[in-house]
């Protein structure tokens, strides 16, 4: 049901019953490893190519999920999938090894939160029984695609960010045992003029600011409702460009308060420069790391905020600034029996 | 409302209360030419790449629609938008131009209905004033990302199609005057290991006749409820296939009965090979020539059957199949005060 101006809310409290997060070697040496319920010690997962390794980061991820809660994938009513690659290809491929009925979603990294606030609207409108949704990335598929191909050894600045390999699924269901999806804010493409694909972080902020503003107003919520605000993946830069647009507006959060999920994923030391990104960076973490510390007690109530940095190595190439956009998706404790 | 395995009924009768179609010189002199809104006589549209060209018929389909209702973009709650160029270039860009709340969406040429029927189950569960729907495609930007540019005067056997420069938008609405969107089935991807990417219809017949399959299945109707089933961009050798498969199901349907959208575009004797192609193909048919044909009276129901391959230049480079889709969509007349 909308409310506000670009917020729906949930009031049949759609659950996420289980969950399903896989990554690779970089991840597992990072600061939440043992939050995955999968780690593969190389890039490949016995692929000839990152972009199928991708694929199957999926297929493990939706099977994982799917099989915690004793489910087969014939159960599932729909699949909401997306990533970086030109067409959605590891999605799509994935689609067809599981045989759901597949939607097609794509936000760049706010995938995650775009995927999950469509899941959980059509959950709570019983559009379906269970539906699987999946945000994912590859590092190497990723660099290649965007940049140069990771053999190649290319310099980055100390501003850009590191791709995340790895695959986050959640199933939302009706009803069961699992936090409540209470709430998403859908957001509007900002674009403050940065053409720098080194630099998302900085483009990012703005879209993550103006999604978290549009969120507590059509909510009508007080700024600290929220035990912990975890944006997508903005990194170091973005971060603190984002908490710096909200103190203006009056929303002062705490270090504690307001994280990021490309700073939680890997551990002090990893050369990650400005942080972690891609898809599966705020969907690993959430659906993994955040929802385990939730489950034992340490918040109740979590707003994430998974940002997308819109551009295409194409809009680069023809010097268009970059267009950004952030979903907001609340999650919570203790508004159904768990 | 899930009724059968994937699909939706829309009890609430959401509506189509306005379309913009824009397309380009090409369309302009084909057999529906008069159906759209708005005509380019060349196809850069005053940009200076093809994909701003598509940017910008993204942004006049939506804003004819908006404005034929005396709407403000403002008052539009959400836009879906989708189309076959790397990250969804043009939808972003146009997203950005539009400053409407954003939900990026990707079936290939299947985006269409993938768009629309997202679009009917959100609106028809109160949870968005308006939204506008949109899917497009721009010939010259795709041949260039899926082919060869088409300065190179590549040669292409007689089952490829030819992509359709065009772009269709809806404005779906709980309630005014229009077509109702009274249902929808989401498709599952199928791939019978079709690899050619100039024989899109071929892969995708099986696709389309899976669905609507199930769309019969799903909602218990008789295969003759429609007075006319229009299928996405199957081309003439798809069409004929996808024929083929259904009467091995006993669902016979004559060449009145079931028609392609592909095949209506253009004019006999268009060097387009098999047909047309492309996410703005069904959209600008459907939300033009269509609905135009329906107020007249002469169909009372209709079912798109909107078809994707979601094949990516990546996927033929390392000698994939075609993995395909299909999402049905049913749009009828008389069920509400018009």
């Amino acid at each position: 049901m909308l409310q506000g101006h670009q917020s729906w809310i949930f009031p049949n409290k759609p659950v996420i019953l289980s969950t399903g997060t896989v990554a690779g070697p970089f991840e597992a040496n990072g600061a939440i490893a043992h939050d995955f319920d999968k780690l593969h010690d190389n890039l490949w997962l016995g692929e000839d190519s990152y972009e199928k390794a991708q694929k199957v980061l999926i297929e493990e991820a939706v099977t994982i999920a799917i099989e915690k809660e004793k489910l087969t994938k014939e159960q599932i009513t729909f699949m909401l999938s997306g990533d970086l690659v030109n067409q959605l290809t590891p999605s799509s491929f994935a689609g067809r090894t599981l045989q759901i009925p597949y939607l097609g979603v794509f936000g760049a990294c706010s995938t995650s939160m775009e995927g999950l606030a469509l899941a959980a609207f059509i959950i709570n409108n019983r559009g379906a029984n269970y539906i699987a949704t999946v945000a994912s990335s590859h590092n190497a598929a990723t660099e290649k695609q965007f940049r140069y191909p990771t053999e190649y050894g290319g310099q980055k600045p100390p501003t850009s960010q590191w791709t995340v390999t790895a695959a986050g699924a959640a199933i939302v269901a009706p009803q069961g045992i699992g936090p409540v999806v209470t709430s998403a804010t859908i957001g509007k493409i900002v674009d403050m003029g940065i053409s720098d694909p080194f630099n998302m972080g900085a483009a990012m902020a703005p879209a993550a600011a103006d999604t978290i503003e549009a969120h507590f107003r059509d909510r009508q919520l007080p700024f600290d409702y929220y035990d912990l605000i975890v944006s997508g993946d903005l990194g170091k830069i973005g971060l603190k460009i984002t908490r710096e647009l909200l103190k203006e507006k009056g929303m002062v959060y705490s270090d504690e308060q307001f994280q990021d999920c490309g700073l939680l994923i890997y551990r002090e030391g990893q050369p990650v420069l400005a942080g972690a990104s891609g898809p599966g960076c705020s969907a690993s973490v959430v659906y993994g790391h955040l929802l385990k510390r939730m489950s034992q007690g340490e918040f109740k109530r979590i707003l994430v905020v998974a940002t997308g940095a819109l551009l295409s190595p194409l809009s680069f190439q023809q010097k268009e600034s970059i267009p950004t956009i952030a979903h907001a998706v609340s999650i919570e404790r203790g508004v159904n029996i768990e």
